[in-house]
């Protein structure tokens, strides 16, 4: 487990782009928006709020509230309904969280013990089902219609999405565009909605919602797509996280699809016998980290990840320059070199 | 198996009341909600039209969505908002069918195979996510804030039922009170929301909503309780369902309670072995219902349900007089007489 990517040699010099000038930026808005999720996921039944704040206090970078809010400080927004929306937002994302635990049967999630691990899967589907209700209790509260669209249609593509993933599963041979398809819905549908809320609580112009959206859609596949390579590289060991989790579950991510492509004949034997049919042993991981480094196939999941930033940061074109801007761009940048 | 609830003595002469003037009444309407139901259950993404029809093309009763139609209709409206909002409501309905069978990790469901058992825990996770989503988009469809929040509401307070409800599970000392806040909210809240739409929909005044939300809760209280009455009767074996699952889950439900509080020690050693620790044997059923009948639980859980049953009734007093009224009022003695 000790392969690095190495494509260190095709990037600039100079400080790693990190996500510290957006946290800067809004941290003040973000606090804010903490301590309304937490007022928020209070319930009579008190294992809702054990449950739900092991999670959501367990914390993760909160980038899809961050989204919200530096979209409506991009357009200029001074109000206060960002807060209540980002908060939306997260539950959302942490009610996916809860059920896709469920559906993987995860033991670990942010380097913890999961909750399913913890409480069962029952409660986990249950108290997902509650953060998703209160999501909309939320959006209610907000009263816009538009903004109630953008994330219903969300969340019934994410669902969409993740029906799509199980259904294709296991499968080696996938295309990439259906695996495109799978992380677009689950993945960057909600990045792109969380995004485009902002626009709409400023009460932009539809060229200004539509830019951010493309900006998170965009963003979105290319941070799911790095996600993928990272779940079979060194980083992801040096961050006190586990390797190949996505292998061992046959995951068919892009690295999958293409060492399967560039493969040869014996190769995709064994991908076969460990995507397909899940038999696997100890050293398997190892041989797939090595199929991948053979066929550049870790590598080209970057650069694919490359391409969707480069059109995430073409998006924000429309916006004039600034603070807010430079940090949102520098966002993407860190989304992609994460991976080193 | 063979012992019948013997409560027929206190009943009236005449007719058995039934739905039938009610699904005479609301026919056409409904006819029209479920071809709403199968236009919009329809995704790209094959299994969940497949996985949704399995659930609800069975049918059901469709007893909630007849709420909303019979509600409109007592109001005098007209329109046609009703019947999206009925499938929306069938669709939150679904949806929790969905997850509980998950969660109680049924087997059956309407007699049928359900659909975790065929489709596994998974996909039945992630549908009822896509059918809840759905749901909220046809409300958005339809534009109301105000169903939106009758239904965001209900569905936050359903899913807080359901954890209640694993909390408190396997404890045959639970009060009445908590097993009725469970219910309450678990299923009584729907069948409220669900009657209260079609008092919105036709712009009612304050007064005439609340009667029918009151109507809504009071009768799914009175449903719940009898469903849980027939789990343990033999009526429930001429209907070709399964007697005692909810012993076999080791559910805590009202003639379980009553049975242990009217108990003796050496019967509550029963209960605990059977319900708390479900140590089980082929035989122990009959002992429960044995118990049942000795103590007169499910009788008096059926007097409970009466209760219930006349405040729903009596929650209509401010409607004039007709059929409408007639149907539904018969449908409170249906709910509680299909206990014999």
């Amino acid at each position: 487990m000790g392969i690095v990517v190495d494509i260190n040699k095709d990037r600039e010099g100079g400080q790693k782009p990190s996500i510290d000038a957006l946290q800067r930026l809004v941290g003040e808005d973000l606090q804010r928006v903490n301590q309304h999720i937490l007022t928020n996921m209070q319930s009579p039944v008190a294992l809702i709020p054990q449950l739900a704040s092991h999670l959501i206090a367990a914390g993760g970078k909160r980038l899809r509230p961050m989204l919200t809010l530096a979209s409506a400080n991009l357009c200029g927004y001074t109000g206060t309904r960002h807060i209540g929306l980002s908060a939306c937002v997260e539950f959302i994302h942490t009610a996916t969280l809860l059920h896709d635990d469920v559906v993987d049967e995860s033991e670990l999630r942010r380097g913890q013990e999961s909750a399913n691990a913890v409480w069962g899967n029952q409660a986990s589907v249950l108290v997902g089902d509650f953060l998703f209700s209160r999501a909309f209790q939320l959006m209610v509260a907000d009263g816009s219609l538009q903004v109630l669209k953008i994330l219903s249609d969300a969340s019934a593509i994410i669902a969409e999405g993740e029906v799509l993933q199980l259904m294709t599963a296991n499968d080696p041979q996938a295309s990439e565009e259906a695996y495109l398809e799978v992380i677009r819905s689950k993945t960057a549908t909600l990045f792109a909605a969380a995004s485009r809320v902002g626009a709409v609580v400023a009460d932009r112009p539809n060229i200004q919602e539509e830019a951010l959206e493309s900006f998170g859609m965009n963003l979105g596949i290319a941070f799911q797509l790095i996600d993928d390579v990272l779940d079979y590289s060194a980083k992801q060991a040096q961050l006190g996280k586990t390797v190949g989790d996505d292998f061992r579950e046959g995951k068919v991510t892009l690295p999958v699809i293409l060492a399967w492509r560039r493969g040869s004949e014996e190769e995709r034997d064994f991908w076969r016998r460990t995507i397909e049919r899940l038999d696997q042993t100890e050293d398997d991981i190892e041989t797939a980290i090595g199929l991948m480094t053979k066929h550049r196939s870790l590598n080209d999941t970057v650069e694919r990840a490359r391409h969707y930033a480069a059109i995430a940061k073409d998006s924000l074109g429309i916006f004039p320059d600034g603070d807010m801007k430079a940090a949102m761009l520098e966002v993407v940048d860190f989304c992609v070199e994460r991976a080193y």
